[in-house]
């Protein structure tokens, strides 16, 4: 079965990750070898910075003209670590056109033109692989579009952000605030210098984009993802959550309607129980829940991040890659078939947990009871607190659809004795 | 791309699974069909009471020759859930010889002789995949033998037994004894009437074989698998585990050994510390920690057994198996390359908590102690309780390897001042 010939591998960025696939591709080679069937090497790496030091890899290998090493042609197999959507797309896109399949860790890129890539992979008989652009080293997207391929996926819920998840955890545990638990994510390196796309939840919507495509066996871009960060989440809320019961995660939602005509890709805070396994994620671990008809509740859980993981991922879709090349064969391309369309928000159904700031007098209670009712929304528990003069009011609902929600929400904020919302968050996972 | 001829699927055995895999094959052929490219049809069921209604199953499709169907020449693929070793192997390598690959949920079978089958399978070209086998509806295998291709997998450490999971979860949070927990399990329909191979762990140790196999791409059969039953497990050993901050599973444990050349694979009741993801695994679910050199600490979670589940694996392997059909491809096959020996449990290194039953008297704990210090096991921490001139010793050692453990408890029963050894268990997971 050896073929004498070995298979050429193009890397295409050699940063955390990048350097991580080349020293493991060196150290274990034998290992790689012996699993593919063929031996693989490093035919270039495609970097930015051509002069610095880089530990194990020759420097004769080193470009930094990434187009010419995807146009080679000998090229078996382009390994995409650059991230962003240019010049990635492109690079991609090059690569299938000159013979190469590639393996991506580019979750921006797939979320928000992923259909374009599977398309030109098809048009050239070409593999896309992309374990590591969700959720680091955690076998994922295999098992969603293989393992549970002869089965329904009905919802996909997940923590699939590691700083997030970092800096929820800090709060929950040490009750701290955003800005204090941010900076220790910050110092230890959780975080980056601007945690835009982690706090306010891009990174989260982009991995949601692409699991509700693969789950649901449609098309879902990352504009069709509702996306609320975390900034806003106080030590309040945590002790709200407590009281609940629950424990407060960033979560990427991905749910089949209860008609299956739909689904809906979200990405917000909320509130879930202690006792579900979401809850006791800690530090800055992913993990992954995923419902099916015939399956039922499957959990998968590991390290989201981090240039060990993500090359693990990384090379395990090259091995599969490099069998295919053996077998002239192709691993599953996109499947879109059933056509779903996504809803917006607005037909999302869950629970909800409102703080209202309200005045301390009578008849309050029922005003706000009255808005919930012309709303069409069912309220579960009140729970009622007063000091002062003012006085909170804590209202759990039953399930309803996020747009009557907002319109509740909406009508409160009228109400002379409602003071203010403090805040309103979403219940999960029940 | 869709053919114009369905693929042809042979059902050996139709009870729970097999029933149910022939239902979702029916009401969701649509999907199937996409998935795969092209539709699959229902060639055949074996079973062995032809009488037996089977709804959903045209009555001409039923037969009590098993041999004839898998030798039809017509048959793609077979889906072997008959379960046992004959005439299981018998029909496997029969299908195929005439041109069929096989899907198997038999455990017993590729843990006694894997190897037979795969050198089958490679002989005639066919595929043989058998998610199902282990952790019913849990992504495992494939994970494991693709997923993580690429990197080096040092430990498996897995709750693959629901039965006992049930039992030993019962023990712990009402604080029954064995025979009550196991009276509740079998009345519930978690427990077989013959619980044997559950609580004996020949079931946990079969899937401990295939596992180890590969995870370490090696050989290993359920001969080389040490086993430990669960039936001696008392609620004073839990009482013991809660003083640790720990509970108690019956694990399925597949480690390299530290210097890499050598593996061990065993099943045995063992203390994990409450904050290890595997503790707070519930009821008859299952969940396997994976730990690789890259990817870190993963794991897997979800229900290990039953119709549906265990359908569900069953399916995403036909998926798998008809997609290779198409294109003319097999999926990876068996990978034994490390040729890594299977060392004993003497070699085992781990950690011990062991409870004896001493006189209470000066100099107990001296002689106990250096007995430890001559088999050069060494002592974490001792706990002493008096009572009524007897006094208890509860001794929690470092690592040391399983021998030096069983030579030193040999000791022990010598001494004078020891009335009996209560209890002995591993500590693992820290």
């Amino acid at each position: 079965m050896m073929r004498t010939r070995p298979l050429k591998v193009a890397l295409l960025g050699c940063g955390v990750v990048g350097s991580e696939v080349a020293r493991i591709m060196t150290t274990h080679a034998d290992d790689l070898a012996a699993r593919i069937g063929a031996p693989v090497e490093l035919a270039g790496v495609a970097v930015r910075r051509p002069d610095k030091v880089r530990e194990g890899i020759a420097p004769e290998l080193i470009t930094t003209d990434a187009t010419a090493l995807v146009k080679r042609g000998d090229v078996d197999v382009v390994v995409e670590v650059i991230g962003g959507v240019e010049p990635a797309r492109t690079l991609i896109t090059t690569a299938f056109e000159h013979g190469a399949s590639v393996v991506s860790a580019n979750k921006a890129l797939l979320a928000q033109d992923g259909a374009t890539l599977y398309e030109a992979a098809a048009r050239h008989g070409q593999d896309l692989y992309y374990e590591a652009a969700v959720a680091g080293a955690i076998p994922l997207i295999r098992p969603l579009r293989e393992s549970l391929a002869g089965d329904k996926i009905n919802r996909v819920m997940g923590i699939v952000n590691g700083t997030t998840n970092f800096i929820l955890d800090k709060m929950d545990t040490s009750g701290a605030g955003y800005s204090e638990a941010l900076d220790e994510a910050t110092a230890l390196g959780y975080a980056e210098a601007d945690p835009t796309a982690d706090v306010e939840g891009f990174d989260a919507a982009a991995k949601a984009a692409i699991l509700a495509g693969i789950a649901f066996h449609t098309r879902v871009r990352l504009d069709d993802v509702y996306r609320e960060g975390m900034t806003e989440v106080t030590a309040a809320d945590f002790a709200s959550a407590k009281e609940m019961g629950c424990t407060i995660k960033l979560l990427a939602i991905c749910e089949r309607a209860a008609d299956g005509g739909s689904v809906t890709a979200r990405v917000h805070p909320a509130m879930i129980p202690l006792s579900h396994p979401l809850a006791s994620v800690r530090e800055a671990y992913n993990a992954v829940f995923v419902e099916a008809e015939a399956a039922g509740r499957l959990m998968f859980y590991g390290p989201g991040a981090g240039g060990s993981p993500t090359a693990s991922a990384v090379l395990g879709d090259l091995v599969a890659v490099c069998r295919n090349k053996l077998n002239e064969a192709n691993g599953p391309g996109e499947s879109a078939y059933t056509q779903l369309p996504v809803s917006s928000m607005g037909e999302v159904v869950t629970r909800y947990h409102i703080s209202l700031d309200v005045a301390d007098k009578p008849g309050v209670l029922a005003q706000v009871a009255t808005v919930f009712a012309e709303h069409g929304v069912s309220i579960d528990t009140v729970r009622q607190q007063g000091k002062d003069g003012e006085a909170s009011l804590v209202v759990v609902t039953h399930r309803a659809p996020d747009a009557a929600l907002s319109g509740t929400v909406e009508a409160l904020r009228k109400l002379d004795t409602v003071r203010g919302v403090a805040s309103i968050m979403r219940v999960e996972g029940e």
